[in-house]
């Protein structure tokens, strides 16, 4: 009798937090209080450069309700964050229209914003370093007085010899592309609430992705042993990259905590969160690259300015993530990368999903579409023809061990009607045109060893009732790893999806995690979380096998049922296996545990290693209708393929791919922070515009499975990749249809007529 | 060089949740809230013996803020308890003055008890059974249907030949005892907190001092599966036991929760506390003992009649653990002991510190006075005569594997100058005299197995930082187990006390463990975490040798440093083993589990068997000063020793041993729930007087350490001792300075003037 065996892998789950975020049980952090917690506001600079000759807090001090008013000098005000650059509160200079000057603890919020107006502040204004050109200039003011030339960071990259490539060249194309500020727009704005306990041990509700980095950073910053701090992480509304880094507002709440000697909560009003969290990297990119006359790569050069704003966050290292599709989307033998990374007095990025791949891709695909235009070829035959396969090895050292690249360039463009669209729309004319585009991606997917160790510690147990507690070190940031992991544990295991619940919130509790970033939460805890099911399983089996005297590999588990391997006869329950081991002579329980660690390197000092244990793949066609005379560029349908390695959750995958797509186009047509004199001039939902429901096109998405042997049921990341390419699909869509190439985003409706106008001229 | 390490272990250590609950950190069940919370009201019967002719909800259903109104009509109202003869609502019939009627969800607590009073409810009275005689009288109505007779449970124990041993004795003394209610008085109130989530599971904020049993039968009550329920326990003020039942309340409000599909609240007002929790089982105790005429104990009978009330709970089986001090406290060679449990319409009592073994121990001891004094030796002598010792097996298949019983009664009575206190206060006149009297007690010590299995489960995470986490099955009630376990974790570990935190409230999270009672935390929940702590440190020791290349055998870990054995030489700290371990190719974490199954046994039919891996000895010698004309009876002086095994916390054992002799004395001189046709006529602490701190004698502790072998560094159960024997020694010493033998508790001065006129005339 043969058996077809059902798997959870790869069936639409909804997340299993849904419910409780629709009816009102997810208690964020704006629901969050604490017996006797009080309310902190922070006073901003709101001037992007000044010496700061006196703060006055006096009358604030004695306003009705306010418990506490520091300043930098009421606290040790350690420098933190990447570069050690940035301090909780400000003493001395502003450098950023967000600086913290002081803080107020009080009864109420509005206390303490009243109080905050009262705060007075004596500014020698000087004169802001706007641009990375006037920050670079010869005699330019050093914003930090260790950095006098204005640069936070340098990234030097090559592998072959560009010149020879170069000489090798039929054609080359180069063009500087320029990419602005956009923000995250998280639905849940900042906060934070810190609570001593009697012995001085911390505990901190933090919306932080990396707990565990976290506790060690804050602990730093605070003066408090890591040991001494518990990090609990509440429901969070985004993250998006956002969540990175330690932003003052957290450590300055631990001071407030700790002088109040009273629980303090900080939240954001939704202006502060547009002015004062990260933003995207806005970079200057100047690309050539060249192919010969068949139309086979020869070479890829970029120079990059990044504007770092007064200070030096995790999205500073963008340019890791950046030269990795420089050096490695499609085969190019020979390639040199220069970053910059300039201190300016603009509000200072963070990192951000796809963490400087957007603008990497943007820049590679746009001129991968310009070299195939020269060459006269197809892009798809061009990028086709240059595409890896799986074996190879990039000349930056990534293991291409799984491979979905043709299959991503097929899959979308089958879908999409490429050939017959591109024909369809070929030189039109007339005030509505339609166009079609595509671009590729490579990102990592199988997690990213820039820590020690890249890995998951999960523990599992089981109860006599056949519940399943998966405890793992990955944290839930919205991008539905609950829901992944539970469905890994439940099939690994052989139990249903409805008896395993995740426990990821609580440092305490949970054993280590790296934290969510480098779309590797799916690959490396659920690697974890599968090893831990394992140990359960076989100790299941084994305990089966001994009950029923017959051997193990007779039996198998599904659905919470021991069954008869060959047969699908059942055996006997899970429970019942559970409870004999519970209650016999030498009782048990079955309580496993795993950690994770992935098979990849840290990259040596000329950034070369296989720094994930696996790569993900993609293309997305962008079929678009533009308007000549006002702008308006529609996206009619996006044709998404993704190698996502095995489908774990589809409905996930269907959700970070739609999200994604929604981040990219808002990247590529809507969304910009409007930063002038270093002042956020649209700190607002209705001034700052994010792609909503009915902007939203047809997507037709396309699930590669290109199995990889070392994922989890053969999956690997997904979370980043759907924002990473939309940006140059739509823009080489808006070429084909318009003959118009844009090197600078968003192309908003004004920025679009004043091109095609132009051309009309 | 020889070394002497300091160990944690004996040392005084406040518990660790002690400032939590000094500032206000602690979050009480009054505290709790949910977002959407509803608060629920139970409208009592306020009779004790009715039929249930109507109920009209009506008009209560349309008050503002009501939710929902239920009655046992309205849901599906399963039987439960002990006896399986309690339901959460009563439909028909009502059997106590406490009975569940109906039950209201309001938006405000006020607003749920004015809709309890507009609850119609026509009652047909019926005549209350009062009395256990009455309950047994021939032609009695029958409180519950399937119970003619009114007796719910009965106990018959015997080994030897008891009329042998009356043949053979040269002295027989007999008398009966009267024993009253008494209830906890736990300082927080009874209450619970029910929440259902979008799937339907449902969380319970629950007091419960066994939660993985009641997760099993609350499901069963409340109609779900166990594995869809979730026990959270949040900071509780007492227990003592009233905590071992699921009462009605709880299952109603699982059903307001159910119905209203809103978070649901009961809270208890003190009032109701009195009169709707538990109490101890009344009893009437008739008892027969012999010795020869060297003092050598020949037999014991006794007769019991409890007071069953109402309902039948856990308490209803303490005769279990009373005859277990009528088979076995002293070399008894034949014993007879009957029990029977007998309904009435009075409250029903629960488990209670001690399970029975008060009333036992008040029982046993005042008759070895009685029977010392007919053979005239001192009542010391007749002790230490009778005492067992070590490697004993006694008739009821108890094995004294360690026995501190010797050093019990020497060491207490040395403090307390027993002989020489006993000459001075030989027949005293005058209207204030001093008396001297002592009782032992024997009670189990390393666990009690009456459920399948008598484990605990423990999970043990290291972090970077040398944090460590125990999570354990074992709750912390108050009795300062979290404090004993972190101790134990740290001492087998070899780290200081402070990096360990104790999770220890979530059934989602902890192994199983069978719950707090019989004094098994220490002992079984201690040697599960011992267990787990053992594999971590060796994973650390063997980590620590390999790094710096030496066997393992010279290593030793202490306060968190890796040290050379011999000469105590500093090598490396335990966070930089662990990150070792984290930090390489094949990372791993220090997370371990264990179960811990003590070699105790279930008894057979015939109530024998080693039931505890140890049993726990004690001897309290109390002075007392007794004013004749007032009846006013002031201890002076208790000398208390116990054995304890080990002392784990000495600051613990204190606290138990002070916290249980002012239970005891509270039940000897002050304590008693007055109750009057079915009704509770002291609900209140102006009425109902409980010990305080000027009642106090001194208190002299003597910590006998006898070093059990099975238990974790030796350590024995403590928690219920310290109650148990403080009556008997109390009425011995009244006997020794009046003359005057009490029977019945509590001797208040009422009582006692009434008893001293009567010498007086």
């Amino acid at each position: 009798m043969s058996r077809v065996r059902s798997s959870l892998i790869g069936s639409s789950v909804p997340k299993l937090d849904a419910a409780k975020r629709v009816i009102g049980d997810a208690r964020y952090m704006d629901d969050l209080t604490l017996p006797r917690m009080l309310h902190g506001k922070i006073l901003r600079a709101d001037r992007p450069s000044a010496r700061i000759l006196g703060i006055d807090t006096s009358r604030a001090e004695v306003m009705e309700g306010v418990r506490a008013v520091i300043t930098a000098a009421d606290i040790p005000n350690h420098s933190f964050g990447h570069g050690r650059d940035n301090t909780p509160l400000k003493g001395e200079v502003v450098r950023c229209i967000r600086d913290e000057i002081a803080a107020v603890a009080a009864d109420t919020p509005e206390q303490a914003e009243a109080a905050c107006r009262r705060i007075e502040v004596k500014y020698g204004d000087l004169p802001p370093i706007l641009t990375t050109d006037a920050a670079r200039a010869s005699g330019a003011r050093a914003i930090h007085g260790d950095h006098p030339e204005n640069v936070a960071l340098t990234y030097h990259y090559d592998h072959g010899e560009v010149e020879q490539g170069r000489r090798a060249s039929a054609h080359v194309v180069e063009s500087t592309f320029h990419l602005r500020y956009v923000t995250h727009c998280c639905l849940g704005v900042s906060g934070v609430v810190a609570s001593f306990d009697g012995e001085g041990k911390l505990t901190i509700w933090s919306q932080t992705q990396v707990p565990f980095l976290y506790r060690r950073d804050l602990a730093a910053i605070v003066g408090l042993d890591p040991r001494d701090i518990r990090v609990i992480q509440p429901f969070i509304g985004g993250a998006f990259g956002s969540k990175l880094d330690i932003y003052p507002f957290e450590p300055i709440c631990v001071h407030l905590a700790q002088v109040t000697r009273r629980p303090v909560k900080i939240l954001f009003s939704r202006e502060e969160e547009f002015v004062a969290s990260p933003t995207r990297q806005p970079a200057e990119i100047r690309c050539s690259m060249g192919c010969d006359a068949d139309g086979n790569l020869t070479f890829r050069e970029a120079d990059l300015v990044l504007d770092n704003g007064g200070y030096t966050s995790w999205g500073a290292t963008t340019p890791f993530v950046m030269m990795q599709t420089f050096s490695s989307l499609y085969r190019v033998p020979h390639v040199r990368f220069d970053a910059e990374v300039v201190y300016t007095n603009n509000p200072y990025a963070g990192s951000f999903r796809g963490y400087g791949n957007l603008q990497a891709s943007f820049t590679v695909e746009s001129l991968i579409d310009e070299l195939a235009d020269r060459v006269g070829m197809d892009p798809l035959e061009l990028r086709l023809q240059n595409a890896q396969e799986q074996g190879e090895v990039t000349g930056q050292g990534m293991v291409i061990s799984s491979c979905g690249f043709r299959e991503c360039l097929e899959g979308s463009t089958t879908a999409a009607r490429w050939k017959e669209k591109r024909e369809e729309y070929r030189q039109q004319t007339g005030r509505v045109r339609r166009g079609i585009g595509m671009a590729s991606m490579l990102h990592v997917g199988g997690g990213a060893k820039i820590y020690r160790s890249d890995g998951c510690g999960s523990i599992l147990k089981l109860d006599d009732f056949g519940a399943v507690t998966l405890i793992t070190g990955a944290s839930e940031i919205g991008q539905g790893s609950e829901t992944a992991l539970a469905m890994i544990t439940a099939e690994e295991l052989g139990v249903k999806l409805e008896v395993v619940r995740v426990v990821n919130d609580d440092s305490e509790i949970r054993p280590w995690d790296v934290g969510v970033h480098a779309s590797r939460t799916t690959f490396i805890a659920g690697n974890s979380a599968r090893l831990a099911a394992r140990a359960a399983r076989e100790k299941l089996l084994k305990a089966a096998a001994r009950l029923v005297e017959r051997p193990e590999q007779e039996l198998t588990i599904e659905d919470g049922e021991v069954l008869e391997q060959a047969t699908g006869k059942h055996v006997m329950s899970v429970p019942k296996v559970i409870r004999s081991l519970h209650f016999q002579d030498k009782s048990e329980l079955v309580v496993t545990n795993a950690y994770y660690e992935p098979p990849s390197v840290a990259q040596d000092e000329k950034f070369k290693g296989n720094v994930s244990a696996t790569y993900a793949w993609a293309t997305q066609v962008a079929e678009v209708e533009v308007d000549m005379d006002t702008g308006i560029i529609r996206v009619l349908k996006i044709s998404a393929a993704h190698d996502v390695g095995r489908v774990i959750n589809r409905l996930g995958c269907e959700g970070q791919v739609e999200g994604g797509i929604a981040m990219g186009m808002g990247y590529t047509l809507s969304e910009e922070l409007l930063v002038q004199e270093g002042r956020v001039r649209n700190p607002c939902f209705r001034d700052y515009k994010i792609m909503t429901a009915p902007d939203m096109p047809e997507i037709e998405l396309i699930l590669v499975e290109s199995l990889d042997e070392e994922g989890p049921f053969g999956a690997k990341g997904l979370g980043e990749a759907p924002a990473i390419c939309t940006a140059p699909a739509i823009v080489n869509a808006v070429k084909s249809a318009t003959g118009r190439r844009f090197t600078g985003l968003p192309i908003t409706p004004e920025r679009g007529a004043r091109e095609f106008m132009k051309d009309a001229q």
